[in-house]
């Protein structure tokens, strides 16, 4: 089984982007100025707005945030992929093992990943792993996913159907999907999905779906600069 | 009170859209084609897909229709709003009587407004209404929101303030509001908002709901030809 | 017109409760005890399972507060509906104007209303009315009101259809419906809908809308206790 | 490893019903009656109810089927799961595989389940197996679920995180959740997971999620039979 990849990665690509900053100015706007609101806010956002925004986020008038949409192309395993659907404010299409014979990419962790959990449940620690324990992961990992794969290819090949034989494949199998989602609900994935220990309101994310956040988060800092800014003044909680 | 204004028609028009057809396409191909659906897809959906996009709305695969975005702002009176807005998958931001001193801008039904409803709950017909009963309407309608404008005024002359004072303007008093949603939940809100009377599933809206959905309609179907002509083909059920 | 009624008063009757703090820990329980969760959890929250309510609402685990339901019947003006209905995460029924012919009851601030707003958007703050300015608001609100309801009734009595006549119904119109929601949804519209003035995420509602949120807060309160303090203690910000 | 269980079948045990016909009577009801209509609703729902339920099916008024909750705790293999939990309109909680060491219970079809795939993507049909092809499955399932079981236990007794051990076990491991969805959501539920082949909207779902469907839809036709009935004259479409 030659081509089998293992991948530590994971890729969270802004594959279209209608999101500005002054989205966010036109839709509050309308509150005050009705119709003149869409002249009003141009189509770039001024340093002036930001006082408007971080107004906004404070007061969790959260609706002025909806009118955009960032669409993703995301390549993650699969057991960071039952995390991410979890959020119901976004659309998602996904490669389907229903429909397509799926390819044998597998994540294992790198060796910047801990792999020791300390602590009580809310208020795990995570610690490096050994030498030692990372070589038995390593190994477990290509093995398993390795006898899994073949496994699926036999029955395949027996003429078994795609829906049933996927049966055996491992949580750490790489998939992919579109999800589209507006900055609100972006900003809510990332309140939750990457870590804030200190905070009023902390979370703890499992790490492999924090770096896929980490990514978005790179993307929508770039797209909604006002906006970011008044999501992190404000604590990285949601309007 | 020279400056009042009375309408009779409504506007919806489309400020910002980021919706194709191949948007369609791309969300849908990744079940098969994985990483290569973007690639696939193109930019330019071409009359091949026209079959796929078919078969979907057949399918009921909904979520293919949700990658894309439509921004209108719409000036209509709030009864029209308060119907709209019960449509809770989409993005509002509304002219608001709290921080705004409202515009004297009311609605009153052209000639062309059927007035007469005959017939059962479920089953209401609607029928022309007299030359007399216009007259009445128009009177009753200038009349009525003359006098409420006038006794908001002078409410807030006195010093009341506009959240208190707004009670007495009437449900024909136009308000605005941009209003986001994506191809999936404007099928559904056409589906329920144009009328199909000989339809197994039927739907009897208000006309004026109906005036805000129409040129919501021509827009959709520019924007995304292929996806309005399955919407229409498929019974115009929202998949 | 004898029976026109003027209310300052609002109704949110608890019709149907479905929900108890227990139903939030066997919820909760599911992620480390499995098909056992159930019977752990018994039919009655007890004391010890304070700490654990606590822990969810401060991390934000929101979805053990969703397998409960809500149902209230609630009386109020048709502005208040307009801005509860904005709540996207609930279900709504209401009295329709154009099934049936709407009864004519009003909305008439009390004496202990505010009348005066002070300050900038965003800072607003509501000082007493003078008696001059509750005599006017009195005055103008039974005169517009009355005056309008003579009007639909002109209109109805000439044949014409009651979607049409009831466009010169007041905002300050009673209506009622029935709403349903789960506990998580009830705490993010009672944390928008009750006035937080020195919170990290201050809230300003309209007072009448409040007078509304302070009657469900009571059920909610009763219901399920622990929940509700775990709510307060983590500063009314919802999961 | 002797304590490895092989399951073929789901479960779906109502937990929690707070669902009657006569809910959606009272709801419908306020539309016409307002005040009135609790009282008019009565607890039970009659026979002279049906037509009215039948009339909101088809006109497809959807949210007087919404106030009302069932909570189902269902076990069903992680694969199921993840097709369920594209379900945006439910609450869920499931075992977590971060709190949680996962027992070590897998799936594996029964005779009764077609093995073999024909057709094109759109319009699959699926046909027994062999012996030969079952015997296949049962073998490659057996020994790859408990060779992965193997796996992930070593990873945990050599000290590393089960959020990283998780990894190696397949989507056939069996995972337990409680979801809690109106009667709306559980219409639409239905009419996508389980098989309607020659209907104008079909739907051909993975027989592993309709036997989870199966079982939910006997306990809502129990728990509102008028309800159900008039889902399945409308051919099974949710409003």
């Amino acid at each position: 089984m030659s081509d089998i990849v293992f991948r530590s990665d994971m890729t969270a690509d802004l594959v279209r982007c209608a999101a500005r900053d002054s989205d966010v100015i036109f839709a509050a706007r309308v509150s005050t100025q009705g119709e003149q609101s869409l002249a009003a806010a141009g189509t770039e956002a001024t340093e002036r707005d930001r006082g408007l925004i971080r107004f906004l986020m404070r007061d969790r008038h959260g609706s002025p945030f909806e009118h955009n949409s960032f669409t993703f192309f995301v390549e993650a395993p699969i057991f960071v992929f039952r995390e991410f659907m979890r959020h119901r404010i976004a659309s998602y299409n996904e490669e389907s093992g229903r429909y397509r014979e799926m390819r044998p990419v597998f994540y294992t962790p790198s060796r910047e990943r801990n792999l020791v959990q300390v602590g009580k449940p809310g208020a795990y620690e995570f610690r490096p792993g050994t030498d030692e324990q990372h070589e038995i992961v390593e190994r477990e990992i290509r093995e398993t996913a390795t006898a899994a794969f073949e496994s699926y290819q036999r029955m395949l090949e027996s003429g078994v159907a795609r829906e049933v034989a996927r049966a055996v494949l491992p949580l750490n199998l790489y998939s992919s999907m579109y999800v589209t989602m507006n900055a609100r609900s972006l900003m809510n994935f990332l309140s939750l999905r990457t870590k804030r220990e200190d905070a009023a309101f902390p979370s703890f994310p499992q790490r492999e779906i924090e770096m896929v956040a980490e990514k978005m988060e790179t993307a929508f800092a770039e797209a909604m600069p006002l906006t970011y800014d008044a999501f992190n003044a404000g604590g990285r909680i949601a309007p």
